[in-house]
């Protein structure tokens, strides 16, 4: 993929339709562009980075890359966990974070419209101000971006009630890989004019085309949340309670799941509600017209589940203190991994499985973390069924290296399994492609490619992801 | 299109792959199934409709037709309103309704397996009893069918609360043009394996693959529901109490409009509690935890934008009552059209625009009503701002004929310029091509062609629907 010409040409047409300052070429910076935060995936050197300020500059360097044949890699806060937004060497890296305004709030049509590069956090703010709510909210959500969520389909931990990024996209602004420009979708809640190019590009990891504008759907804000935690005696007893929640009807804006290692580590970092040595904790939070009604009938549940432990807040200070509990997982799985020294690496992974079958999944992992004698920390979103297992190893440990390899291919293939697929939340990238290959067969597979060849028949854009063509 | 050789080789090549009773040739049976519920739309003579039992039926029958270059309608239970599953001259009409059977009611993890065939009302029913709802809810529910549903991507009354059938279908199981089969989707609620081919299938009319199973996602069921009337002076009036109820951040699972015309003929079939001369009638249902609080408020809000007549109601009885009168929107216009006489025929329109337009748009229409002449009735989902004006016209008079076909295209046009789009719920099917291409503009309509020929190369799969290959 290295540009035989070298770049000066390249760099000489891009200078003349985007501004000086638009386009990077120090190494520091092409270094850094140069991956997103996924380890175990491939990546290269961008020949340069480019940080257009609208949508018009986009369709112009499409245009250059187009006709010289230059692959173009959109990336926005680069905090993606498959490698999907990874440079390869030569190409143009394509920076949405100059393009980072809301363009309007639209509180009576509850629709927000603005560009890629907004974060996440800096939209859920400001739709905030007018009583609104953007609910997705992946752990990364503070620098992660509206075009890098569209990109990936991200999820987050309140989707187990209020959907993910797919289902608050109405309508997108876009640049095809020639330069081209198209609307897809609408201003409207409803619609079904045509096939469904919205959700085609939702999640096509900027495959298909560059996300240069996003019409949002909106909710009304959310009410005032409290939460509970629950602690269990065994994994089974967990998932029967999970069950229990979900048969009674109720709609947790969160339903999260820490498995024996996770919750001894946030033990050891200090959070003062947790017990260790339980094999399973739930968190759950309701944001119910009566929360508290809510959380003691979950509660009740819990307990004729097994659960030996159970705390519901009864205050916002309570509540928070619960929550503070799946906060501090990060943190404290970076105290374990730093007492044990050497170039400790956390690889989190993606899997979701019918929610029936989650207690059986954590005990699966278990079992691969003991066989290969690895800490894998279990967390996950266990409303939906989608969770996290993340691998703690030693990169310098070339043994210990090739065992996590090794454990992050067995839960998946326990997790397909099990019913499940291969990715929840994070997306394919380059990282699950021989995984995305399993899952969909041969004749899904061709029509992926064939989608592939229809946007971007010259394989230009974010080329060896996702599908190769 | 009519087949040169007769159908006698067809029909020898089909009679061994499947049943002699799942093929009908009978002129009756084939004229019965030349056509959807769509007036002004055109549709040919089936050579033979195919009623298969099973997937691989199904499969073997598109592997002939491919053969012999053959093309394939499929049909559901034909009360669509777009003209999506008219047949052409010599086609074979590929009915699924020998197709429908539930596979599974799956309460742990919340979701059904089931053919296409089966009814909406069937499936909602079924699981139903499982403490489960399917909530999309069509005004064909009782007849249409899942496949339909999937096909024409259908909403219905409460999707304002719940959404749409695409919203609901995690998975589907596809033969392809050729005979070849496929699965996409997921058994997991999360999921983001490769491009949404799922999603690009929901609300393709049968262009692209024959749907033989889906995976759907079901619900709690919902909790009681109470209903509310409220009547204004004017559309402003009404418009107003709609964005005042969004606003307020109220989920009601219906939010219903009537305009004077359509008010006035259900007052004048009997209903005790509407009164006649109201410029505009909301019919608002809650079904959330405390619906007597929720509707109060409401009431409030219709009050401050100026309603003149509200009716809460406190028991089941009295909100079975007020819904009613949406119930009998359909025989009241029947009986107003039967006291014209001649041949009448109702135009069911679809349109949606962004909520904060209806009120004009609904006074669009009456201009246009009163400038050509005609009565239309506007009724329609305004939560999600999705109109149904029903043109009712004498088929037999040329000119009234030729005026109502002007109006609908008048109607179309102001929708589009206030931002909305050409369909909201009912599809493109023939009667809306034209209108598609202008909503979509020239790049999108390449691609939208480019997909239909990836999935169908040879053209043969309900040709000519959505869009012109």
């Amino acid at each position: 993929m290295t540009l035989t010409t070298g770049s000066a040409p390249l760099l000489t047409r891009l200078a003349a339709v985007l501004p000086a300052d638009a386009l990077l070429t120090d190494p520091a910076e092409l270094a850094s562009h140069s991956r997103d935060s996924a380890p175990f995936s491939e990546c290269g050197t961008p020949a340069v980075v480019a940080v257009p300020r609208t949508a018009e500059q986009v369709a112009e360097l499409m245009t250059v890359a187009y006709e010289m044949g230059v692959p173009v890699v959109p990336q926005g806060a680069r905090t993606g966990l498959a490698g999907a937004a990874n440079a390869i060497d030569g190409c143009i890296v394509l920076s949405t974070a100059a393009m980072d305004q809301i363009l309007e709030i639209d509180p009576a049509n509850r629709l927000v419209r603005c560009e890629p590069g907004v974060t996440t956090r800096g939209l859920a703010d400001a739709v905030a101000e007018h009583g609104l709510c953007y609910p997705p909210d992946p752990a990364s959500w503070e620098r992660c971006t509206i075009g890098g969520n569209i990109a990936t389909g991200a999820g987050g931990i309140c989707c187990v009630k209020y959907g993910v990024t797919a289902d608050y996209v109405l309508g997108l602004d876009l640049v095809l890989p020639d330069g081209r420009r198209m609307r897809t979708g609408r201003d409207t809640v409803k619609g079904v004019a045509g096939y469904d190019l919205t959700r085609l590009i939702v999640g096509s990891e900027g495959t298909l085309a560059v996300v240069v504008g996003a019409t949002l759907a909106l909710r009304p804000a959310r009410p005032p949340a409290l939460s509970l935690l629950a602690q269990f005696p065994s994994l089974t007893a967990a998932g029967d309670a999970v069950a229990a929640i979900t048969a009674a009807g109720h709609a947790p804006s969160a339903l999260e799941l820490l498995d024996r290692a996770t919750s001894d580590a946030v033990v050891a970092y200090g959070h003062p509600l947790l017990r260790a040595g339980s094999a399973a904790t739930l968190i759950v939070e309701c944001d119910t017209a009566d929360p508290v009604a809510d959380l003691a009938a979950i509660a009740g549940l819990c307990k004729e589940s097994g659960a030996d432990n159970v705390d519901a807040a009864a205050t916002p200070e309570e509540a928070r203190q619960i929550i503070e509990a799946r906060r501090l997982v990060s943190p404290a799985l970076g105290a374990a991994a730093a007492k044990r020294g050497g170039a400790i690496t956390a690889f989190i992974e993606d899997v979701a499985v019918p929610r029936s079958q989650l207690a059986r999944f954590v005990g699966l992992i278990e079992g691969i973390a003991e066989h290969h004698r690895l800490t894998i920390f279990t967390l996950g979103h266990a409303g939906d069924g989608n969770l996290h297992p993340t691998v703690v190893f030693d990169e310098s440990d070339p043994d210990e290296h090739r065992r996590a390899r090794t454990a992050y291919d067995d839960i998946m293939a326990a997790g397909l399994a099990l019913g499940g697929t291969s990715t929840g939340e994070h997306g394919i990238g380059t990282l699950k492609r021989d995984w995305l290959e399993r899952e969909l067969g041969p004749v899904s597979l061709e029509l992926q490619r064939g989608l592939k060849r229809l946007f971007d028949p010259k394989n230009l854009l974010n080329p060896g992801k996702v599908v190769t063509a």
